[in-house]
């Protein structure tokens, strides 16, 4: 059966010069990516920008247009450098506005922290028209406009607005994969994977090499949105690994 | 004195369906990044994108052309998934040979691993005009052509390929930063921070917060390439936090 199902996608855009500088090392990929296989999103292109208008604008524009969803990490907070939510709505055209609700909850949460002043009413700014992101980890809400999500930056505050976001966007069939390991060069192995890949239509299959305790190995990633399909497809690999005198790992190393 | 010596640029563009799937986590942004500081350029952009040539040629074409160097990360390897060296050769409109020296190289490593197959013959294959960069860790070297560097993607691989480009890239000032710590919410400290920066032109302050041991607190991190502006603002923040009341903690928490 030819895989005809809808693909849905999603870019992320990491805004934050300390990413660029290398200072701290991104974990948004990651979780956001693994999230959306849940979703049965496709994370289809990444890019980080530094706290820079221009770049975000650039960024904001050709990812929402060619994506199902647009999700955005860093820049919310009430420093000079938190600049995500003006870049987004220039790049949108629209103006920027107190929401009334994340004014509220700003408002409760700094009632025993020292009250609400100018920089903390800056995370209550948003595009016009936007909806809120409930943040279960500390006051200031995600931000939701058309198809784009304006998430924390900090990894545990991105979680907890993801956890909010799940189950409610639409998606298509969840990418399943299926893992096999093998103590052997990848390069070994290399027709066998191409010649596999190519009699299961619908699949695609990874290579990831490794040095580890001085042997080297692989592992081959497959993925499929179908399940007959994968185990189709994971089953000749097992049988050709075989019968070329290989062990596989089933699972992967 | 003004900054006026020229800032030099390079982007990132990492290449592979595993960090989209969030299967393997990136370590070569931060990686790369850090390296780059030394060289006294900046990275100004990173791109990831999967293992499909239409999406690798346009991020090369932009980045190169408005960077003055361009990294990729991935795809250089022997398997069917390896398709970096084609699609550059592609974006510059140039065909694949095989290089002489790059097969001596793979003659030799693989003279005792099973010798050189066709697969193992892929990664002689570069963009047509390009030289070899090399890679002390495994076989298949690394690839300059014009001002971009293809590298292997298993980020120790990366990361000796770095080393052998170390000191041969020209480059401006190096950016140099300091950081302040404070047990504050950085909502509480943000004039101060957006005044001080606007206080010293050729710096950039960021702000970044953290939750630890049931206490909020944030580190900002100065940014300048002239030592004497870093230093004055840095003197500058911590004299205003002092001015409210504030410990600081220099080199941050």
């Amino acid at each position: 059966m030819t895989q005809t199902a809808r693909i849905w996608t999603a870019a992320l855009l990491i805004i934050g010069d300390e990413i660029l500088s290398g200072r701290t090392q991104d974990r948004n990929i990651a979780q956001v990516a693994a999230w959306l296989n849940v979703q049965g999103i496709r994370l289809a292109e990444v890019r980080v920008v530094g706290d820079d208008t221009a770049a975000i604008v650039e960024a904001v524009n050709v990812l929402r247009a060619r994506n199902d969803y647009l999700f955005t990490t860093g820049g919310i907070g009430p420093t000079h450098d938190d600049i995500t939510v003006d870049a987004v709505a220039a790049a949108l055209g629209v103006g920027v506005v107190i929401h009334p609700d994340a004014r509220a909850i700003l408002e409760n949460y700094y009632a025993t922290r020292g009250g609400l002043n100018d920089a903390r009413l800056r995370m209550a700014r948003v595009p016009d028209g936007a909806e809120l992101i409930p943040n279960r980890m500390s006051g200031a809400p995600g931000i939701r406009i058309g198809n784009i999500f304006l998430m924390a930056g900090v990894p545990s505050i991105t979680a907890g607005m993801l956890d909010a976001l799940t189950g409610t966007l639409e998606g298509g069939q969840p990418v399943l994969s299926e893992t096999i390991g093998c103590w052997a060069q990848e390069s070994e192995i290399a027709d066998l994977l191409r010649e596999t890949e190519q009699a299961h239509p619908g699949t695609a299959i990874g290579s990831y090499p490794f040095f580890r305790e001085g042997k080297v190995g692989a592992n081959f990633v497959i993925r499929a949105t179908d399940p007959a399909v994968l185990a189709a497809c994971a089953g000749a690999l097992l049988a050709g690994l075989s019968a070329m005198g290989r062990d596989a790992v089933p699972g992967g190393i």
